[in-house]
C-alpha cells in the first residue's frame, strides 16, 4: 500500500468489523473526520517549518544576504505549493506505473465530495460515497504539498549568499515539479521501491536526502563563497549574523516535525492509529533530544567548547535520523538513532568543509548524511531489509544527483547561477533586492 | 443562518438522520466534541496571529519605535479580549435585531453546560441538553474573540511611529467594543446584510476591511510621519529596521490563517464539514502562494527588482483576498483571486503614498484594498450576488469610516493623537516608554 | 484520582452509560482517539513554549550572553526529555506510595498497545484492551514530559549571564529527574497532597513555583551579576538587548499555554470534557489579558511610564496565576485573578531587586510569586480548601528550596557555579562558546 491509500485501507477494515461487534468502534464518518483533521492540523505544523527554515537560514547567513534568504524562503514555499497543485501531486500519486505517475493538471476535489457539499440533504449514500475514501481528498493533497516545500527549503540554505535569485527559483520549479514527485512516486506513490519493500516512514530519504543531494550538487557546481577557503586551502569561518534567529528556526522545525512524522501515520481514525501516532511523537522528540546531547558532548570532547550551531544541527540531525522510522516501538532505539545522528553531524560538517564544499547552514550534513543514516537504521533496527534500504538510498541519490546536475549546469550555462564577485561582496540584499535587512544596525564588521 | 448558529444547524440535521440509517454516522456528542475542538484549535492558531502582526510591524518600523509597537500589539490583543468578553460579543451575536445585538454584560457558559459539568453522573439528558447547541458555548466565544483582535492589530501598523499610546488604546476600545461588533452583527450576527445574502466567509470585509478603513481614516487624520514626504511632495522611503522579523511575522500570519479561514467553517463534526475545511485550507494556501508569486512578478516587471516587503505583502494580500470565499470548490480560482490580490498590493502601496497617506506597514493596501477585492470576488466567482457584495462593502466602509473619523477626531481634540515633533524624532520608545528596543546595537543610522 | 488516571475514569464511566441509552454518546474507541489526540496536540503547543522561553530570555539578556542562553534553552529541553524518559516519569507517576513513585527505567508503551499494533486483524478484544486505558500510554508521557521541561526553563532565565554551562546542566538533571518528579508525585501522581485535597489544575505550584523556588535559591547562592547593584546598594538597570524577541517569546508562551492548561483537562472524549476545555481556554486568555492591562495600569500609575517588559511580565503573571484553577466557571474571576497577578509582578520585581537578588528576566516574580498567588486563589475562589492549598505551597516550597540549595551548594564547592569575573565581563558567549550571537552588529555599547 502506498503512502496515500494506507489510511483508507484501515478505515475500510474498520467498517467491515464495526457492525458485527458489541464493542462500539469508531464509525466510518468519525474516522473520516479524524483522518482528515490529522492531515490538516499536522500539515499546518509542517507548513510552519517554512518559517523555521527561513529563520534558521536568516540567522546563519551574513547580514548582507539576509533579506535575500528570507525572500527565497517565502518564494520557495509559494512556488512549491503552486507547482505541486498544477502537476506535481499528480506525477507522484496518480496512477503510478512503477516509475512515475500520470500528468493530469490541477488536482481537484472528488466528485463525491462535491456532490455531498452541494446537497442540501446529506443522505447516507452521499456521505458513504465520501467516507469510503477514508479522508478528504484535499486534506491529503495539503499534507503532501507541505512536504515538497520542505525538500526545497533544504537547498536554499546550502547555496545561500552567492546564487542568483531567478535561476535558483527555476531549479526549485524543477525540483518540486519533477525531481521530487518522480522519486516520490517510487515509494509513497506505490511504485517499484515500495514493491521492493523500501521503508521510509516520513521521508529521511524521500524528503531530506532529496533536498540534501540537490544541495550537494548545487554547492559543487556553484563553488564556495569568496573568503570561505583561504589561499592555502584553510577553512575560514564565516559566522552567522543572528544566532537567536537560528535558535528560533530550529525550535520551529522541531515543533513542525511532530506534524511531519506524526501526520505520516496518514490516519487517526482508530485506537491503533492514535497509539501509533503517540509513539511517533515520542520517538521524534527523543531522537531530537539525543541528537542535541550527543552533538554537545561530541563537540565538547573534540573542540573543548560547545558551539551553539552544533547543538542546533544536532537537533535537526536527530530529527532527520528518526524520520525514516519513528514508528519503532523500542523507544531507547530512538535515543540511539538520534544520538548517532548528532555525532554524525559534528563530524560531517568539518568533512564537507575539507572537501571544499561550501554549505552555508550545514544542510548537507544534517539532511543528507543523517537522512542516509536514518534510512539505514530502519534496515538495522526496524522491520526493513538493509539491502532494500541501500537500494532505495542509492537509487534516489543517483537519480536526484544526476537530474540536479543537469539542471544546475543548464542554468549555469544559460541564465548563469552565480552573482558576480562585486555583487557577492556587496551582498545579495543590495545587489539583487536593492535593500538592507537591518538598515539601522551598523557599522557592520567587514566580513569577507 | 448566522455565523454562530450554522454549526448547530448541521449537527441538528445529523441527529435527525442518524438513527434512521444503517450507515454509522457521527453521533451528536462526537460532533459536539469535534465542533468545539475545531473552534479551540483554530482559535489558537488565530490567536498566534497577534504575534505575527507584532513581528511584522516590529520589523517594518524603525528601531526607535520598535518597543512601542511591540507594546501596542500586546496591549491590543489583551484589551480586545477583555472588551469582547464584557460586552462586545453580546453586541455582535446576542439577539441581533438587524442592526445591533443586545447589551448584556459578561458573556458566560450556558446553564446546561454548568449543570453537566457539576453533575457527578453525566446522564444522557444532561449531555443532550449540552450537545443540542452543537458546540460548547465558550469555544465559540474564544474563536470570535481572536477575530476582533485581528481587526485591531491591522490599525496599529498603519498609524505606527507617531501616535500616542493611550489615545490609540482608547480607539482600540471603541473599535473592538463598538465598531467591530455592530458591523459584525449585520452579517455574522444574522442581521440585515445576512438577510440580504451578503457573503463573507471569514472576514475579508468584516475583519480586514474594517481594520483597513479604521487605519485609513486614522492615517489621514494623524498625518504622515516627519520625513515621509519631501518638501516637493516626493515620497521618501523609510526602511524597516529588521526584515527577518517581518518575514517571520508574515509566516506566522500565514500559519494562523489556516485557523482563521478553516475554523470559519464553524463545524467539524461531519464528513461534509471536514471535506469543506480541507478545501478551505487548500484555497487559503494557494491564494497566498499566488499572491507572493504575482507580487514578485509585478515588482520585477515594474521596478526591475523584487522587494522582500512586496513579496511579504503579496502573501498577506493573497490571504486577505481569499478570506471572503475560501470555500470555492474550483481551486484554480483561488490562484486567480490570490494573484490579483498580489498585483493589487504592488500597485496600491505606491498609490497610497501618492495620496500622501502614510501607511507604515502597507496595511491599507493589503487589508482594505484586498479585503474589498476578495469580497467582490465572491460575487464574481462564487455563489454571492455582486450587487449585494457591493452593498455590504459600501455599508461597512461608510459606517466604519464615519464612526472611526468621529472617534479619531474626538481623541485628536481632547487627549491629542500625535506625539510632539521632538518625541517623534527621538522615537516613541524613549519618549513614551523610556527604553530602547535594541540598546546595544548602534550607533544608529540617523533616519529622519 | 491522579492527574494521570482522570481521563480514563471518565471514559470508563461513558462506556457503562453508553449501551443503555438511546442517545448516541461517544463510543470508547472514539473517546480514546480524542483523549490521545488532546494529549498530543496540546503537548506540542507546550513543547513550543521552549522556544518561547528561549526567545524571552534571549531578548532580555545582553548580547554578549545571548548565544549561551539560547544553548541552555535547547539543552534544557533536550536533557529534561531524556531524563524524564529514563526514570523521571516513573518516579512521578508509577506506583506512587504517597511520597514517591517507583524507579523503573525506560518508560514504555503497554503490551496491549504493542499487541494491537502488531496484529494484522484489529479484533474488538485487542481494541478494547487498549481503549480501556482511556488514552494511549505514550501520549500521556509526551504531555507530562513537556511540563518538566517548562519547570527547568524557568530557572535558566533567572541565573543567566553568570552561571557556568555544565554545572547548570547538572542542576537541570537533578531538577528534572529528582526534584520535580518527587514533588509531582505528591499531587499529580496521587500521593499525600492529592489525598489531602490539594488542587493545582495545571501547575501554578507544581511547575511554575517549583521552577521559581529553584531559581530563587540559585540566584541567592550564585550572587548578582557584576554591575547590577552599585556600591551604595542602588539597583542599576541592565536592559535586555532585543525586546522584539522578548515580545515574541511572550506571545509564544501565551500560545503554548492553551496547551498547558487546556491539555491538563486530560481528556477530550466527551461533551463535558470539551466544554470544560473551552472554559479553560477562555479563562487562560482572560487572565493573561487582565495581567497585561493591570501591569500596564500599575506601571503607569507608579512610574508614569509603561515599560514593555512589565507588560510582558504581566501576561506571564496572569497566565501563571490562572494555571492552578483555569476550570473556574465564573469567568470574571479569571479577570480578577489575572489582574492581581499583573499587579503583583509589578511590585515583586523591584522588591526582588531590593533584596539584592538578581533575577535577569523576572522569573521569580512571574513564576514563583504568581504561582503562589494562583494556588491560593483556588482556595479563595475555587473549590479547594485554603488551608490545604497553603500546606501544598509550603511543603513544595520547603522541599524544592532545600534540595535545590543542597545541589546548588554542592555544585558551587565542586565544579564551581560561576564563571570568573573576566569571563563574565567578556560574556559567556565568547568565554564558554567561543562565538558571538550577533557578530556583525556593533560596536556594542559597553554595558557592564
Amino acid at each position: 500500500m502506498s503512502r496515500t491509500y494506507w489510511g483508507g485501507a484501515v478505515v475500510a477494515a474498520m467498517a467491515v468489523i464495526a457492525p458485527s461487534i458489541a464493542f462500539a468502534a469508531v464509525d466510518a464518518e468519525t474516522a473520516f473526520v479524524f483522518n482528515t483533521f490529522s492531515f490538516l492540523i499536522h500539515g499546518v505544523l509542517v507548513m510552519f517549518m517554512a518559517a523555521g527554515f527561513a529563520m534558521l537560514e536568516a540567522g546563519l547567513v551574513r547580514t548582507k544576504n539576509t533579506a535575500a534568504i528570507c525572500l527565497k524562503n517565502v518564494a520557495i514555499y509559494s512556488v512549491a505549493g503552486i507547482i505541486f497543485y498544477i502537476f506535481g501531486y499528480s506525477l507522484m500519486y496518480t496512477d503510478v506505473s512503477g516509475y512515475i505517475g500520470s500528468l493530469s493538471l490541477f488536482y481537484d476535489t472528488s466528485d463525491a465530495e462535491k456532490a455531498l457539499l452541494a446537497a442540501s440533504e446529506k443522505t447516507p449514500e452521499l456521505i458513504k460515497s465520501v467516507t469510503d475514501n477514508g479522508y478528504s481528498v484535499m486534506s491529503d493533497w495539503f499534507f503532501q504539498m507541505v512536504f515538497v516545500a520542505t525538500a526545497a527549503s533544504i537547498v536554499s540554505g546550502t547555496v545561500a549568499e552567492r546564487i542568483k535569485f531567478w535561476p535558483f527559483m527555476v531549479f526549485v520549479v524543477v525540483l518540486t515539479g519533477v525531481i521530487y514527485p518522480i522519486q516520490g512516486s517510487w515509494t509513497w506513490g506505490g511504485g517499484w521501491l515500495k514493491e521492493m519493500g523500501f521503508s521510509d516512514f516520513a521521508g529521511s530519504t524521500l524528503v531530506h536526502s532529496v533536498g540534501g543531494w540537490a544541495a550537494l550538487v548545487g554547492a559543487i557546481i556553484l563553488g564556495p563563497r569568496k573568503g570561505k577557503f583561504g589561499p592555502n586551502g584553510q577553512v575560514l569561518p564565516i559566522p552567522g549574523a543572528n544566532l537567536p534567529l537560528a535558535t528560533l528556526g530550529t525550535f520551529i522545525l522541531w515543533f513542525g516535525w511532530f506534524g511531519f512524522n506524526g501526520g505520516s501515520q496518514l490516519a487517526l481514525g482508530s485506537a491503533a492509529d492514535a497509539a501509533a501516532i503517540a509513539i511517533v511523537y515520542v520517538n521524534t522528540n527523543l531522537a531530537a533530544a539525543a541528537g542535541v546531547v550527543a552533538a554537545m558532548a561530541a563537540s565538547q570532547l573534540l573542540y573543548g567548547k560547545i558551539d551553539l550551531t552544533m547543538a542546533l544541527n544536532g537537533a535537526i540531525a536527530g530529527l532527520v535520523s528518526i524520520t525514516a522510522g519513528p514508528d519503532l516501538q523500542s523507544h531507547y532505539l530512538s535515543v540511539v538513532i538520534g544520538a548517532i545522528g548528532g555525532v554524525l553531524v559534528v563530524f560531517a560538517i568539518p568533512m564537507v568543509d575539507k572537501l571544499k564544499i561550501d554549505d552555508v547552514v550545514g544542510a548537507i550534513s544534517a539532511h543528507l548524511v543523517c537522512g542516509i543514516w536514518g534510512t539505514l537504521a530502519v534496515g538495522i533496527f526496524g522491520s526493513g531489509s538493509l539491502v532494500t534500504q541501500i537500494v532505495g538510498i542509492v537509487a534516489t541519490g543517483v537519480f536526484v544527483s544526476l537530474v540536479s546536475a543537469v539542471v544546475w549546469l543548464a542554468l549555469k550555462y544559460t541564465m548563469g547561477l552565480r552573482v558576480d564577485p562585486e555583487d557577492e561582496f556587496r551582498g545579495l540584499d543590495q545587489a539583487e533586492l536593492g535593500m538592507e535587512a537591518y538598515p539601522e544596525f551598523g557599522p557592520r564588521a567587514q566580513v569577507m
